[in-house]
């Protein structure tokens, strides 16, 4: 493993771009390679084993690009079927569970931690499980988000039918009286000022990929495979990569190069 | 343009691996980024028109991989679109005619210099052109070998067929006295032991590959671009890349990434 390889990072889509965003603005002389599973996408209606067979191929793809170690940028992924493919893959592998656990009840004062997450995210309960496993006292309020994934991804951010979507979304949580809320899937940062609009300032939003940055970043250091070179990051998604790369060239705040698509097997 | 930049290396298939072997061996430094237009192959029955385009966009790829310069490993490609292309993207790029020319020349002892090759290249004339503009007095024997290439991908060196179609290829080369033979196409060096028994020791075999890891040695030194790093090989096909793997790991003597599938656009 060489210190001026790259990072991989994957997501169902141009949601792993929030992680990127954090990781570009902690590691600035990383090359990352980002891989977007666009033709598989949403992630969250997907069974465990659809997502550990869509997993191990996206790991084996990033390793014949010579990554030194992949973050796992897709809560979805980190939630199913990190563990599994860890333990397959002799490379380091980050998720955002445990990072974005930690962080929010670093900010919960009252312990009420809400997580707005996909179908399959919740099913799993992963986060349920992290949280309580750093506090059993804190009460976790999850609910299930499927059609936003969706709507990002078609590029539907301020339009009446995603607020109309995080409206219905955010009302149990409001109910259950939460002030702390885990934007479980990286998507979500994106429709972030919306999401605070409705909640009202009292309450924290907490973005797992602020904290998955400074996990790379103590990871890369600990190992000596902090890059000293000058970012070359490279683009590839297995859907249409005309419109990956419009939405994130609206979504995404720095020069990316051209999307490639690539079949993966 | 970074020194730590990878080289781009493309082919129309598993030929352009003659060429990766000379530049792994010249400048084993450098991190190849390889690919195999397999998808449109054989490249020696296209037309000038379809040749530019296909370019064109392995041109787009390969800069999306953020390559250094581009090393056309396809004589039919460097005979064709590598000046259009040199003139469109500022991007150093490199072909096999004028370096194979001047390799045949120094060869040659009669002057009388046989060029096998793709249809493609035969009809455009490069060889002779670049040959006699090197020397006016040389006397060229062109001759188009449309079978090979196909015979060659499909894993097929030393059989009856490959053999029979050789012997037919040959034939007005030997007749023509030639002292000299370029083999003009990037797949014919694994057939090289073939030619040889054929037309025997007198007549010097040219691998215009030789010649064009020279001159990007030459290329990288003059312009600082030499990389110091641990070469990380990458290789993208546009067709099967599960054939592509099995016929490399025969033809070329050295470990390979797996192949990635990609869709050019």
């Amino acid at each position: 493993m060489g210190s001026e390889q790259p990072v991989g990072l994957f997501d169902s889509g141009v949601g792993g771009l929030t992680v990127l965003a954090q990781v570009v603005r902690l590691l600035p002389r990383e090359t990352v390679v980002y891989f977007g599973d666009t033709l598989n996408l949403p992630y969250g209606d997907k069974t465990p084993s659809q997502l550990l067979e869509l997993g191990d191929r996206i790991v084996r793809f990033l390793l014949s690009q010579r990554v030194k170690c992949i973050v796992f940028a897709c809560n979805t992924s980190s939630s199913v079927s990190l563990e599994f493919l860890q333990q397959r893959y002799p490379i380091p592998m980050l998720g955002l569970l445990q990072a974005g656990a930690r962080l929010a009840l670093a900010a919960s004062r009252r312990m009420r931690i809400g997580v707005l997450a996909t179908m399959a995210t919740v099913k799993s309960g992963a986060y349920e499980r992290a949280l309580k496993s750093l506090d059993p006292r804190v009460e976790v309020f999850s609910q299930a988000a499927p059609r936003l994934v969706p709507l990002i991804e078609a590029g539907a951010i301020y339009t009446p039918d995603t607020k109309a979507a995080l409206e219905e979304y955010l009302a149990p949580l409001r109910e259950a009286d939460i002030d702390t809320l885990i934007l479980g899937c990286t998507h979500y940062p994106f429709l972030a000022p919306l999401v605070s609009a409705l909640l009202g300032p009292e309450v924290v939003l907490v973005d797992p990929a602020v904290a998955v940055a400074e996990k790379l970043q103590a990871l890369l250091q600990t190992r000596g495979l902090m890059s000293s070179g000058v970012p070359q990051h490279r683009v590839f998604v297995s859907g249409d990569p005309a419109s990956f790369d419009r939405l994130a060239s609206t979504l995404y705040p720095h020069p990316l190069p051209l999307a490639v698509k690539v079949d993966l097997r």
